[in-house]
């Protein structure tokens, strides 16, 4: 096993941004990459990747989803076919310019998106109603030049999922547009225990080529929003501009209505953000790589006694399906190896020493309490399972009550304008949906609407900037 | 499900690479992509993808190697720290010159390879004995930029998994890559039913930076060998280049040994090119994406009750691991959804019609054989099983006859020009290992020294070219 240095980590209570980078590095889960903006994703950071593909791919598959790859590269003339699109995509594409020694006719486009290069192929594809819906979804890397990076938040290239597909009617697109919306919310809530606020984007943040955009956003520590995911409905915007239709049952042309949906590598970031403390990492169970780490403590009388306890406890752990991992560096001081555990976030630390092997239990910590425990040995178990359990939903406890607490509901733009200043947050204030007062109300305090929650109910309200008649309670934050 | 048009398809029997072609658009594998030399992959074709990635993952886990994702951008001055490497792979490149709308200062490679990225970041993780071995492997995508491509075989963007690792000795870089060999061997024959010839590369074939190439051949039908897949035993070439040490257990400094090995979606397309017929494709049944098709006849009687026995021999099959799928296409005729399952080369199809369901027992087509049988109900999920087991036997054992019959022990050059000028195939000669009797020999008949095998025992010969002494029987071939 790797052997570690005790380097002192920075304080999350001190400085968010400084303590997000750090513990990323120090705890393993990726590195810096000599190409700027890029990264490398570390095997521990590789895993929750891993375990989140796993998720999700069922999900997708459940609803009768395929999985196929599409080329990286896209002809330049491509992107330009949709005019939103291509604005949208255009200062952060990487061109390839030569090929096999040669300079190339026509310049190629680093995927940002699959869109164009998929929905081409949709065009020769899809013929007949018979052919609909087409459930498609890709896991793939894409590339977006980014000036700023940040490690997993924004980086130059990312991985991802993109899903696409098609659907004779726009109701039949809206819903399962709306359906691929809740599994990113249960997986976002469930999974990685992130607090999740979904809803509709406004015209000015919705997609490059959208009809409507639907997003989750999760609250920062640092009271600023991150999304996690989104659910585009593109009706038949790229379907006229690809020419995909086909002939319904009455043998007349239609065009599909389509959506797209994506999660990407971006929501371990907020995994590492919304759970860590100043000691490193806290991981929720359910998409940790280890959930239980078994410290074995260099003991002085019989080593086969030990041998055989230790054994027996991570064999039967291991065997009911729970992800142990055995620690057996007596070369080190305890205190390093506790602090290693402790810094990649792993829930439990099971501490068998002397005392544990002669009287029979387990010393079992909890990573998020620091909660120590005499466990005994009578259906260890199942004892350890409900604790994964119960670390899990206090997980997303927390999170819901920070997000609660940061949630302000807001009628006066002074107040407004105080909190983002401030502690920040979520603000739900009435906006009458124009463009403009959603750009002044940005350049004046950083915020922009989130999202206006699928469930707000319509009430007589007046737009937090001009005053004027509003329908809708939007979500205002600031965002990463 | 899918309509599908009946298009007469090319006939393997008589141009073997227009029959390739047309059969992989035809069962749905792959597409062409706009990209010039790019692919697309559909679900199907990304299914078989898929089984691989599954039974390649897991076999690597069991070794302790762990997943990770280096960046897709190569600093071209990376490139250049190992000459051959550099030299290899120059003149496939793929350059990215513009990033975010501006010119790079120093132009990006896109991978063909991620040795060099890899093993910059390997000397800032690998400090001390403890650190090793060090077992990393990554799914991803290269491109190599290519003139002539051919579907799967050689494409200029392609999908594999890299494998990376870095050991204290050589002895142990040298054994792990012979026993990722063997991993490879062991799925190319028992899982794609592909007979391997395995071995170690000549100094003109090896990979480009290493020390020894370990390499898994097999012929095709045309008497053309496919590399399938490599594994090499990079020394510390590479260690050397980008510092790359570790303090013993004496604390000297080290060079670390390293191996990297590779098999990709080709495999998809020898898969292809040994089981198929003039009928469409035959998959062997460890690796479709269907195995069984159950093909529901209209009936002119009870819909009801054939609904319900359908249903249930669905359901056996499914609970019992048999990856089914049900064909219900009633408004296309019998003989095209046939043919339609014929193309896509599923092993197995279950027909069920009146007769079936009023006598009760199922009628078991045989896609390799086009053998029919009456099956009984009694047991049939056991029988079903075990014909898709017997169908996997099969398809090694007619490869590896075909192999046999086309594999011939030549002393005389005429002879072994004679060969490669008809039906090619293999051919076993001594050679001297010198570098320009290979070279001739390539300029005179097409064929290059494919693999010596590990086993091949040391025996007294002459050169087949130059008649000078030589230890070993090499295998000969003309390369895909």
């Amino acid at each position: 096993m790797q052997k570690f240095e005790k380097k002192e980590l920075k304080k999350k209570s001190e400085n968010l941004s400084d303590w997000y980078n750090d513990v990323i590095l120090k705890a393993e889960l990726a590195d810096y990459a000599p190409v700027k903006g890029c990264m490398i994703i570390r095997p521990y950071g590789y895993n929750i990747w891993e375990n989140i593909q796993s998720y999700l791919d069922k999900k997708f598959k459940n609803l009768g989803v395929k999985n196929a790859y599409f080329p990286l590269f896209i002809p330049n003339s491509f992107l330009h076919k949709e005019k939103e699109h291509v604005e949208g995509f255009s200062p952060q594409l990487a061109v390839v310019t030569i090929g096999g020694g040669e300079k190339l006719k026509e310049p190629l486009i680093v995927r940002p998106t699959s869109e164009t290069i998929m929905y081409d192929a949709y065009a020769k594809w899809i013929n007949s109603w018979r052919d609909l819906p087409l459930l498609l979804n890709v896991w793939n890397n894409v590339i977006r030049w980014e000036k700023r990076t940040y490690l997993f938040l924004r980086t130059t290239e990312f991985l991802w999922q993109e899903g696409h597909t098609a659907h004779a009617t726009s109701a039949e697109a809206d819903s399962f547009a709306r359906v691929i919306l809740d599994i990113y919310k249960k997986f976002d809530e469930e999974e990685l225990a992130v607090k999740i606020i979904a809803g509709e984007k406004s015209g000015a943040e919705k997609f490059a080529g959208a009809q409507s955009t639907y997003s989750l956003e999760a609250l920062m520590p640092d009271g600023k929003a991150l999304q996690m995911g989104t659910s585009h409905l593109l009706g038949d915007n790229f379907a006229k501009v690809f020419n995909i239709r086909y002939s319904d049952k009455e043998g007349k042309q239609q065009f599909v209505h389509q959506t797209s949906w994506a999660e990407t590598t971006r929501v371990i970031g907020a995994l590492v953000m919304v759970h860590g403390d100043d000691h490193g990492l806290i991981l929720p169970p359910r998409i940790v790589p280890v959930q239980v780490a078994i410290v074995a403590i260099p003991i002085k009388s019989d080593q086969k006694e030990k041998d055989i306890f230790v054994d027996k406890i991570k064999n039967e752990l291991s065997i009911s399906g729970i992800r142990v991992e055995m620690d057996e560096r007596y070369e080190d001081s305890v205190g390093r190896r506790f602090n290693y555990w402790e810094v990649k976030g792993v829930p439990l630390r099971i501490e068998i020493g002397e005392k544990e092997i002669k009287e029979g239990f387990l010393t079992v910590f909890r990573r998020d309490t620091f909660h120590k425990e005499k466990m005994n040995l009578v259906n260890f178990v199942q004892k350890i399972s409900d604790l994964l359990d119960k670390i899990q939903v206090e997980a997303l406890d927390r999170h819901r009550k920070f997000t609660e607490e940061n949630t302000h509901t807001v009628d006066d733009y002074q107040e407004f304008k105080k909190i983002m200043k401030g502690k920040r947050g979520f603000i739900k204030s009435f906006w009458c949906e124009n463009k403009e007062c959603e750009a002044k109300i940005k350049n004046e305090t950083k915020a922009t609407s989130r999202v206006l929650p699928l469930d707000a109910p319509e009430e007589k309200g007046k737009c937090i900037y001009c005053g004027k008649a509003a329908k809708y309670r939007w979500y205002f934050a600031q965002a990463y």
